[in-house]
């Protein structure tokens, strides 16, 4: 766990995170307490996927906080100031909502700032540890859709960098092998930055599970070709009625297992899901620099200035979703009773 | 046309090819009359597109037989020679044997070596000639599927750089702007190769159409937002019932089209058609190296030696074909006999 402090109890001031764009050729960590850092650090995606980035803001708010403890009125400024400054950081992931608010409703009627601190510090941990029993839970309800000796497909990458345990699609894989089975994953490069080959290509190899890359466009001829037995891919925030967000190319892919007959599962903690949103239209999609597409690690490609289309998430309508993998089970249609099943649990 | 001599009817002695894997930063023209090295140019997608395989083809032909013009023996096992080295040098454009096979047709009883040479320079004169006609046909006969105001997907390059007129698919853009249509071209880019941001978005803006680029995977959200009217692509071979290969992506794009409810259309001369094949099943689908995953222009994106799915084309079945465009007209389903009276008329 790089985006955090390594003991579990202890806080060193400062939030840790393994600055994600610099891998997979210079392990860099930084190590920030400026809000302002922090904030900088999620929007350019040194830390990026859902949970990491509620963890992020979590231990974030506590590194904003901790030196405005002088009077109760100063410091429920600050607070506000400090969430404000992470909350719309990027607009995708609900998980950064969703950490803030439960880290100030840990503090409600908390009247003195020093025990405010010592409380979001607690909560954040618990967030972060729940988040690794989550993963590690979610990869046990999922071990029934796998099959020794299958092929699957994942998008983008969703193991340890993005979580605070396995990983939620990734961790999949991951529980897999440990239960046994011989997997092999294919997974698509994700263009423009190259998530695929750049972190789940290398996570893949470190732990030993054999893949293949592939260029996103060719994911049509890959499920069309009948060697995929199933698609597990992470999400960035679900609607009540399971219209899930994820990375761009996840509702294509989608639409390409249908086609091809290929069961199509969503695996993200029940932190992921926002109740508040009735469908996947109200989800508000990220738009990403057009220098994103238009230069290939610094090299230009295209021609200068020309217009980009951009889109950092997709949304995959629920119909098109075989399965939701939770740390409460699998949600299966209709999805909006399932998942408010698995949120009140 | 960068891909032979300037003077319609005249012979510099070699093949001149524009080096597309060197645009858009550089203008590097290669003037080949080897015939090892006019097939490692087609190997290497120095020259690339299907018409325009099957034109570098026929004067590469020319080029690879006129000094063996000693005695017609020595003649015809020189051209079954060069026949076999062109032919093989890649597998999906079925305008490379059509091409030769139409060459060598034209020389078909001719006693006299230096005479085939005159017979078989004509030939490629003519089959360039009619590419450049048939280009500007089905940019005609397109014309009724467009609407000014409207806005076009396209897939990979299909403009003047593949063809001897004004391109298959992007020719279509280019008959609508021509007749004074307000078009806007969405483009992906197409990996691995870039062949949509480093050539068709230079060819848009050279032709001054506004366009945009963007990353293969958000095709489907971009066909699921309702702002594509149609979807036009080029082909590398069409089988005899409509199946049609084409650059990899083009079956995910026709999916989601489908999916989407936006016409898609293939453009394509009848010299792309192979009869022969009575589905896309039978046709051969070239692997390409790893390497154009794993890095880009030398610079490493994954790990070494990791294993990648690269095909360079897929299969898009005929039932998700609005119609192909020929420079016949636009065949409609059922395809079978449309296209045979294609080939005929």
């Amino acid at each position: 766990m790089a985006w955090a402090p390594d003991d579990e109890r202890g806080w060193p001031g400062h939030v840790e995170l393994l600055d994600q764009t610099r891998l997979p050729h210079e392990t860099v960590v930084l190590r920030l307490s400026d809000v302002l850092e922090i904030r900088d650090a999620i929007r350019r995606l040194a830390v990026r996927g859902a949970p990491v980035i509620g963890i992020t803001a979590a231990f974030g708010l506590v590194a904003g906080v901790q030196a405005h403890t002088g009077s109760a009125a100063a410091f429920a400024a600050r607070l506000a100031h400090v969430d404000e400054r992470l909350r719309t950081s990027r607009p995708t992931a609900v998980n950064l909502g969703w950490a803030l608010d439960r880290c100030r409703a840990a503090i409600t009627g908390c009247r003195e700032p020093g025990s405010a601190v010592d409380r979001l510090l607690a909560e954040a941990h618990a967030i972060r540890a729940e988040d690794e029993a989550a993963c590690a839970a979610m990869g046990r309800h999922a071990l029934p859709l796998l099959r020794s000796g299958g092929c699957y497909l994942t998008h983008c990458n969703t193991g340890r960098l993005v979580a605070a345990g396995i990983g939620t699609a990734f961790g999949v894989f991951v529980s897999g092998q440990h239960a046994g089975l011989d997997l092999t994953v294919y997974a698509g490069e994700v263009r423009p930055l190259l998530q695929g080959s750049r972190l789940t290509a290398f996570e893949l190899r470190e732990r030993g599970i054999p893949g293949y890359l592939l260029p996103d466009g060719a994911a049509g001829a890959l499920l069309q070709s009948g060697r995929i037995e199933g698609v597990f891919v992470g999400a960035d925030r679900i609607a009540a009625n399971g219209d899930t967000a994820n990375k761009i190319g996840t509702y294509a892919i989608a639409e390409l297992a249908r086609a091809g007959g290929v069961p199509f599962h969503v695996v993200a903690p029940t932190s992921t899901i926002d109740p508040t949103l009735s469908d996947g239209s109200l989800i508000p999609i990220e738009q990403r620099p057009a220098d994103e597409v238009l230069t290939f690690r610094g090299t230009s490609v295209g021609p200068d200035g020309f217009a980009v289309w951009n889109p950092a998430f997709d949304v995959t309508p629920a119909r098109l979703i075989s399965g939701i993998v939770t740390e409460r089970g699998i949600a299966r249609a209709p999805f909006g009773p399932a998942l408010a099943s698995h949120l009140s649990s």
